[in-house]
């Protein structure tokens, strides 16, 4: 493996291995594994699961990490080609990335979506300038479209609890003060596909996800039996469903306005994930969410305390998928 | 030991085996005994001590430790029961502690007084939460009411500097810019009456420590043949003192009351610890403080250069205590 | 070696063995050399290559370090001898570094000019003051008026570029939104005369180097049959020019003073470092910077993405670098 960017650019045999390594890894350490190997993590946006369980896996396996934040500790970095350098930012990518690749063996980089510019957070774009940039092998760390660690831990989440791989998964829009990235939506309705899952998107309608989103995922689907379908009944899309994924997003329609979304959200304070959304759901329905979570806003006590909630184990499971990308990048080919 | 929270709490045999392990773990090292190990350290308040000494005390025993502070590239946390969060903090410690305490194999948690409810604080009650949700061993960073590394530490010094078991410890308050925590007081006080001394606490009347803070130390006394007393008169606290701890705390009869406070301390600008304050004192009296201490407001420059200040030696046994906490928390239990 | 605090304070055959060291660690890797070992790294100003670079270099030799950021995380510090500190400073460097002095073997400082005292800045009085508290061998990471590392990987940097010993370096002057410390050029000045080269200060005349600067440089000229001279006319400067260091400082005339620096800089824009600027020079003349670089204010696109360009190269030097100058401080001695 050269490089853990998205899933969706995984062959499927690449995401069952890392499955079963990261399985393996948490039954049994391998603490010299990464002896003498190196780490750069940059860490654009804030992170606890990600920044905790990233040195935490390089360290289980024997190998050495670092952390950097641009703007907090070191320079505010710049991102325009072209850019006349003359206000905050004192470094530019072109410069940062290389020279931190000669430092590390591989980067973890992340970057959220700028939340202006839809057509360049559909495509990536900072994260795609900054890995081409880097020399070494790169991590996606949440990019603008993208989080696959959270979508590899939550794939073996689904194992871990028996969730069928043809089960049904409802992925759905929740209430928010914020308008957030499309980075895990985007990346959890791909996995859920790829899995095979009947996987259903549940959002007000102004929160349909973009086509390219569901067009990636719907390509995942072809290939495995899965399905992907987008509804605002919650009724219709709980009905049988084995696993409830919580998450908030901006709105495609109004991306980069906040007013509009703010006065939007007024309007969908009901989406907050309580017991009842499960009333129709298979009995041993799991609620699932990639944290951090705000309680009783996008989800209640009830549901985020109840046995139907497995959001710590998905958050363990960072720690051992992380673990296994770590390994197939960094293991073994010195 | 199953966790480190307060030498309120260890038998006194586990305390002398700290102190022992302590003493032998500076005389020689053991760069292998953690190794494999991993400590998260949550930092909620800043630190230099603390935060560079644990992860020293790790790295020196071959073990490995992460850094996570929340609001400072970590997602600020809500502490609050039942809070709807659609605030600044993005996520609750019912989360953060059980996802960490997946990640290590202990945690280190650092988590300052409120300041604004005494009765909250004196029940160390943010602390108590977070501990419980971690399901791994946790230590004591310093929190609303505690700080028993610095305790640990304290009572190495005073033995290192042959200050006799039974001699008298006076714990003074100080003046100070800003109104801050009970954590040190309270643990020294505890500290010194079980290490079996006469501790007197000398303070301005508005400073009395809260009857709690005074009882735990007095049963520990009890115990020890120790002695608490409190009193205003400096000249009589002073009197044949082997040692004079300075501190500053905040007035338990103005809690969460800064304007008073600050009209307060207008009056007590004599409270700045000077040479002098030792005239009635034993012959080789030593001046203490746990650290940061405000030069000329705490204590004076010529206080702190002169021969009887050990507080840097004092800083120097944060590491060997907490090496010797981490050695019964983590070492050869694998 | 006994500390890192300047090039100018090393004997020759001494900076020849760290650049051998460099050389030979770059080719060979020594995994184990300092295992055991731990740097305490004292940040008190942002950094990108020195942060990650010395990390890298303390793992790529088994060692470990801690970063500590006061006023980041820590307590801000105090440095006024006398001071009375009942201001924002929570700790004072008399107490702060024998603290860290006792937890780690080495510590780093980097600790940028006040650019307010340009006499204090000359004497590089805050560096000199806290590195004779730390009770262990010091490495300057960036003081007023110095930069080891950077100056030592620069020196590899020209060597692995084949440039001449001999050869002639022009440090200029470039434009810049802020007015910067005189810690690059000074240590760039310095360690281009000590190779014996022929070094010319391109300027305007407002930026003409303090005479301490030129002096220290002009000693190291004369041991070594190199030159130091000063100009402000381009086209003369830039005649056979082997390499081209651009860097931005404060003009000494008006240091501490940001209006007049400000009005000054709008009338020297045409100082953005272009491809033009090479057109008298050797073919294979280099450009040359410390980075971070201000892109199109420094110097254009067209530069620092031509051929020419081995900003790269000299950031990726201050590892190896770093990493001799780590084994020879703490290697083999214990």
């Amino acid at each position: 493996m050269k490089r853990f960017h998205s899933l969706a650019e995984l062959a499927p045999e690449a995401t069952r291995d890392l499955l079963a390594l990261a399985a393996r890894l948490e039954r049994a350490s391998e603490p010299r594994a990464l002896a003498g190997r190196q780490l750069g993590l940059l860490f654009l946006d804030p992170s606890l699961r990600t920044l905790a369980s990233m040195q935490a896996a390089m360290a289980r396996l024997g190998g050495t990490s670092v952390v950097l934040s641009p703007g907090r500790g070191s320079w505010p970095l710049e991102h325009r080609a072209g850019a006349v350098m003359d206000g905050a930012a004192a470094e530019h990518v072109r410069e940062a990335l290389p020279v931190l690749g000669g430092y590390f063996d591989a980067l973890g980089i992340r970057a959220f979506a700028s939340g202006a510019d839809l057509a360049a957070d559909l495509a990536d774009a900072d994260f795609a300038a900054m890995t081409a940039l880097a020399g070494v092998p790169t991590i996606n760390l949440e990019s603008a479209l993208d989080h696959p660690c959270q979508a590899l831990a939550d794939w073996k989440t689904l194992d871990d609890l028996g969730i069928p791989t043809h089960g049904k998964l409802v992925l759905s829009w929740a209430s928010h003060p914020k308008a957030l990235p499309l980075a895990v939506p985007a990346a959890v309705l791909h996995m859920a596909a790829a899995r095979g899952m009947e996987v259903v998107v549940l959002r007000p309608d102004a929160y349909a996800l973009p086509e390219p989103v569901l067009a990636r995922a719907r390509t995942a689907a072809a290939r495995t039996g899965g399905r992907v379908t987008e509804t605002a009944n919650r009724r219709e899309a709980m009905e049988g469903a084995h696993s409830l994924y919580g998450k908030s997003w901006s709105s495609p329609l109004h991306y980069g306005d906040p007013e509009t979304e703010k006065e939007n959200r007024k309007r969908l304070r009901d989406w907050t994930i309580d017991l009842d959304w499960f009333d129709g759901a298979a009995a041993a329905a799991r609620f699932l969410h990639c944290l951090p979570v705000r309680r009783n806003v996008e989800a209640t006590d009830a549901v985020l305390d109840s046995p139907r909630s497995s959001v710590v184990r998905q958050a363990h499971n960072r720690l051992w998928a992380q673990m296994a990308v770590l390994h197939r990048l960094l293991g073994g080919e010195r």
